[in-house]
C-alpha cells in the first residue's frame, strides 16, 4: 500500500517497449533522429495547436528553462507559495534565469486567483529599484490536488497578458488535470493563453523524459540554446523522444490519469471530512492525528506526512500503476479509524 | 559506412536489458532505489578507490557540474583550446560556475603539457584584478584521439596540485583511453590525482546516462545540490543507475572500447600518411583533399569534415557497434585513393 | 519642508573638505593610497574590534557583496519581508549570489524575532530538493524606523549561529540606531555576532561611498575579489576612503544621527496617535487621510506616501541636515490637522 | 617621475570644484537632480548625436553593463586578447552577462582587424552546441597605446553589423584617442557604428565617475535596470553627474589628453628604437633590459614592468597632470642609456 508518490511508480510497458524499439544502430545524433523529428507533429495534433516539443530529463529542467526564456535576470515570476518551483527545485528557477525572483502569492487549495495575483504585484513601482514581474507560473493540477477550470486559467492569463507577462504552466500532473476536467488539452493551455507547458510524463508512466510543449514560437530558439547550455540536450535523443511519442499513443496518458483520479476519489470518500481540499486529481491531502497515522502505517500503508509536524497532515498519492488492491486495502484501513 | 560519431551509435543489449529489468513497480524515488544505492560500491570496486557516483543525463552536465564545484565564480579553468568544454557545450561551464573563465592552452595532438599550462598561467598576478586559476581540466582520450599516459596525467596533476588547483577529467571516451593504455582505470584517475572523472557511458554503448565519478569526497555535497538545482536529479533514478551498473559488468566497457580502438587502428593504417595524430583511441583524423573526400562519400562513407573549410580535414569515428564490414568497406575505399 | 528621504540630503562639510584634501597629485592606485590604508585601523578603533573596511559606491553593493560571500548559489538568506534587499535593490542579492533565495519573514514594526525566523525556516528538509538557509540579514535601524536592542540582535544571531548561518546587518541608518540606543557600536555588531555590517554613510552626510565593515576575516578575500568583479573597486580609492575616514571623525557621525533622531521624535510627538511604530531613529511612519496629506502638502511639506494606495500611510524622514525650521514648520502644520 | 599609471593621477581642479558646487541641500535622489538631468543634453551636444548618459563608478562597471545589455548568456563577445575586459576585470563581463564568453582575437599593436575577427569566428557553426558571437568590443585607444582611425573602426563595425552583432567601445583613454586623431568624437563612435561607449573620465582628470554613452536607445532601459541591480545607481547622483558635466566643459577633456599625448610622443622620441608600438596616445611601451630599467629607477623613475618577466618590457604612462619636469627628467635619463 505505497501511496508515497507517483514519482516512484513504474513505467508503462508500451513506453518501455518504445524505448527498446528505438535501440537500433546508428541514427542522427542530437535530435536529428526520426523519433525526435516526429515530436512536434504528434503533440501539435493532440493539442490541436502548432507547437514545438523539446525533451528534457526532469520537470525541474522543463520549468526552469521555460522561465529563463520568459523573464530577464531582473524579472520576477508570480507563483503560488506552494509551487514546486519555489519549494522543491533547489533554486533552479533562480539559477536558470540568472537570478530572477519568485513573487509568492497565497491562494486557497493551491490555486491562484486574479485578485490575489493583482494584490501581490500591486506594490511594484515603475523605475529601477524593483524587479519587474514578467511571467506567471501556474501549476495544473495544483500542489493541493485541485485543478483550474479553463475559465480560471483564462482569467489568470488574461490578467498576465494585460501586464505583458508570459505564462508558464507546470503540468507535472497535467494529465490528471485534463482527465479530471474532461476538457480538451488545449482548453487549459494554448486556447487559454499558456505559452509553455511543462508536461509531466514521468509521474504518469514515463521513464526518463519530460516534455516542454512550447506554444509561443518566439521562445523556441532561446530555449534550445539554454537547454544545450544546461546539459539537457541528449546525444541519443531518440530514447527520450520515443518515450514522449509513446506517452500520447492511443490516449493512454489520459486513461491512466483518469484511473488514478478515480482511485483517489474513492480514497477521498473513505477519508470523508478529514480531506482538506476538493480531490480533483490523484492526490489526497488529509488531516490525520498521529495515532490514526500510526494505525494506517501499522497495517502497511506508506505515505508522507505533510506540512509542518504540528499540522498533522498527510498526503496520499495514487500512481498510474497503484494496484486496486492497495487502494481497497487502504480504504478498509481508513474505515477502521474513529 | 557511418563514421560520423559514436554519439549516434546504438545501445548495448545488456544495458537495454538492465533498464527493462528495472521497470518494476514503485521503489524509492530520487536515488533511494536499489540500483542507485549500489553505484558507489560498483565503481569503487572497478576504480579500486572509494568514490561517489552520480548519474546525469549528458556529458556536458557532468563536466559543468564538476567544474562548478571546483572553482569560484571568479576562478578559471585551464583547458586545451580544443576541449569540448570550450568548443561544444554552449557555455555550460560558464553557466554552471557562475561565470568562471576558461583559460585556453595550446598543445600538440590535443594534449596539454606542464610547460604549456605553466606558460598559460604565468602572467597571472596576485591581487584582485584577475581571475584565479583554480582547476585543470584534461580530456582523456583527447579531442585529437590521442591519450595521456599515466605519467603524463601525473605530471599535469602534480603541477595543478602544487598550485592548489582541483583536477577534472572529461572522459567522454575514457574507456577507449584505458583500453588503449592497457592500464588500470585508477592509473590515469584516482592514483594520478584526478578529483572528478566525467565518465562517458553513452558513446560506448549507453543510452541516457553518464557517470560522475567523484574521488574527492569534499566535492560530493556541493555537486549533489548543484545537480538538483540544474534539473539533473531524476525522480526515477533507477533507470539511470541501471545503465551505469550494467556498463561495467563483466568488463564489457573495456572490451567494446578495445574493439573500436582496434578497428580505428586498422583504418589509420589504411589512411597512412594522411593521418594527423597518433591514433590511440577510436577516432582517426586525416588530411583529405576535397576530391578524395568526395570519392569516399560516393561509395557510401559518412563522416564529418573537421576544422575550418580550408583545412581539408576529416574525422572518422569507430563506434562500439560499427560493423566490421563497414570498416572493411571504408578501408577498401581508402586504398583506392591516390 | 522636504521630508522625502535622507538619500537626497547634502554632504557634511568636513567630508567634502576631506575629499578636496585628498585631491593632490599621483598616489598609489587601487587602495594602495594612504587614505585607504588607514581605513582598517580607524574602524577597528571605533568598533573596538579588529575589522577590515572596504569602500563601495552604494549600499546595495555593500549588501549584495556581503551576502554573496556568505551563501552559496543554492543558499538562502532569511530577512524581513520589508527588507531593502528584498524590496528595493532590483534583485541585486540574487545577482551577486548567483541566484540564492531570500526567505521572507514577517515581523512587527520591521523587526524579526527568533520565533519568526525559526518558523520561517522550520519546513526546510534535509536532502537536495530545497535551498539551504545560510545567512540572516538584519536591518538596523529597521525599515519601520525601529531599532533592535543589543539583546534582540544577540538573540537572533544566536539562533543563526546555532544553525551555522552567517549574519549580515544592513546598516543604512546604523548611526541612527546606535545614537538611539546609546550603546557602543560594537554592542549591536561585533559583540553581538554580526559578521559583516553594511555601514551607511551617504544618508548621514556622506557623498559617494559606503563602508563594508567586515568582522569575520574569513570573508575578506572573497569579498575583495567579488568587489572587483562587480566593478566596485575604484582606481582612485583615496576619494572614497577619505569620506569614510572623515565620517567617523570626532564622533560626528553619531552627533548628526542623534540630532536627526531628536527631530524625528519631536515630529512623532506632534503626530501623536497617527504614528504607526515606535519612533527610535529618524523615520516617522504615520496614518494620514488623503485630506490631511493634502493639507500638509498645501503648506509645503514634501514626503512620500507609503505602502499600497489604500493604506493611507506616509513616511517622513529627517535628514542629518534638515533645518530645524522645517521641522518646526511641519510640526505646526501637523497641529492644525483634526 | 611617476609614470606608473594615469589611474593614480590627481583630479582636475574644475571637476573638484564642480563636486563642491553640487554639495548644497536636499535635491532629488537617484538621478532626479539637475545635474543628472543635464547629462544627456551635454553629451549629445559634444557627440553631435542623441545619446543617453549614465554614470557608473568604474570603467569595469561601464564595460560589463554594456556587454550584458548586448549579449545573451549563451552569447560571446569578440575582443582582443589583451583587452582590459579579458585581462584585468576579474571576470566582470562574465559575471554581468550571466556567463557569456569572450572570444579572444590576436592583433598587432593591440588592434583588431576585420580579417582577424572573421577568422576568430569562422569556425562557429549553426545549431545549439556553440555560443553565439553577439558583440564586438574595441578598445580606443588600444591597450598598446595605438589608436583606431575612423576608417578602421568603421571597417570593424561594418563586419560586426553584417553579422548582427552590437558594438562596444572601451574608451578608458578615449580622450587621448580623439586628441591623437584630431577627429570629431562622433567619427570613431556614433558615426562609425558604435552602440555604447565606456567613456573614461577618471584617468583623464576625473574622480569617482565614468560615463556610459549609449547611442542605441534600445539598450537604455536594460542598462538602467542592470545598473541598479549591480549596485551602481547612486542615491546622490548629482556628485557623479557633476563630474561628468565638468569633464566636457570648455573642451578641457581633449586639451589635457592632447598635452599628455604630446609628452608621450616626446618620451617616445627619446626611447627611439626601444619603442614597441606607434605611440599615438599617452602610453609608451618599450623594450628595456634589466640594467637599463635599473638605471632609470635609480634616478627616480617609477614605471611598471610589462608582460612576462622574460619579455623585458616596460610601460610608461603620461597622466593628464604629469609635470613637464618629470617628463624632461625621464627623457634626460633615457638619453644616458646606451
Amino acid at each position: 500500500m505505497n501511496f508515497q508518490s507517483d514519482n516512484a511508480a513504474g513505467v508503462r510497458p508500451d513506453i518501455l517497449a518504445a524505448v527498446a524499439a528505438a535501440a537500433g544502430p546508428s541514427v542522427g545524433a542530437y535530435d536529428a533522429d526520426d523519433w525526435s523529428l516526429r515530436l512536434d507533429a504528434a503533440y501539435s495534433d493532440v493539442f490541436a495547436t502548432a507547437c514545438t516539443v523539446i525533451a528534457v530529463s526532469t520537470g525541474t529542467a522543463a520549468n526552469a528553462l521555460a522561465l529563463a526564456a520568459m523573464v530577464p535576470p531582473y524579472g520576477a515570476v508570480v507563483c503560488h507559495t506552494d509551487a514546486h518551483i519555489n519549494v522543491d527545485e533547489c533554486g533552479a528557477p533562480e539559477f536558470f534565469t540568472g537570478g530572477a525572483k519568485l513573487l509568492l502569492c497565497q491562494g486557497e487549495s493551491g490555486k491562484l486567483t486574479p485578485t490575489a495575483v493583482a494584490a501581490a504585484t500591486a506594490g511594484f513601482r515603475a523605475g529601477y529599484h524593483q524587479v519587474r514581474p514578467a511571467a506567471l507560473s501556474l501549476t495544473q493540477a495544483t500542489e493541493a490536488g485541485t485543478v483550474y477550470s479553463p475559465d480560471e486559467v483564462k482569467a489568470l492569463t488574461t490578467l498576465a497578458k494585460s501586464r505583458g507577462w508570459a505564462v508558464h504552466m507546470d503540468g507535472a500532473r497535467f494529465a490528471n488535470a485534463v482527465a479530471s476536467l474532461g476538457c480538451h488539452p488545449a482548453d487549459v493551455t494554448a486556447r487559454a493563453g499558456v505559452d509553455v507547458l511543462s508536461l509531466g510524463v514521468i509521474k504518469n508512466g514515463g521513464m526518463t523524459a519530460e516534455a516542454m510543449v512550447i506554444f509561443d514560437p518566439a521562445l523556441v530558439e532561446d530555449i534550445r540554446l539554454r537547454r544545450k547550455r544546461a546539459g539537457q540536450m541528449p546525444s541519443k535523443g531518440r530514447f527520450q523522444a520515443a518515450q514522449l511519442l509513446a506517452y500520447l499513443a492511443e490516449n493512454r496518458w489520459l486513461e491512466t490519469a483518469a484511473a488514478a483520479n478515480a482511485a483517489a476519489a474513492r480514497l477521498a470518500a473513505a477519508f470523508g471530512p478529514r480531506v482538506m481540499h476538493a480531490v480533483a486529481a490523484n492526490e489526497v491531502f488529509v488531516r490525520l492525528t498521529p495515532s490514526d497515522a500510526g494505525a494506517l502505517r501499522s497495517v502497511g500503508a506508506e505515505f508522507y506526512d505533510w506540512g509542518a509536524p504540528d499540522d498533522h497532515l498527510a498526503r496520499f498519492v495514487v500512481a498510474w500503476d497503484t494496484p486496486a488492491v492497495a487502494v481497497d486495502g487502504l480504504i478498509a484501513a481508513v474505515r477502521t479509524l474513529g
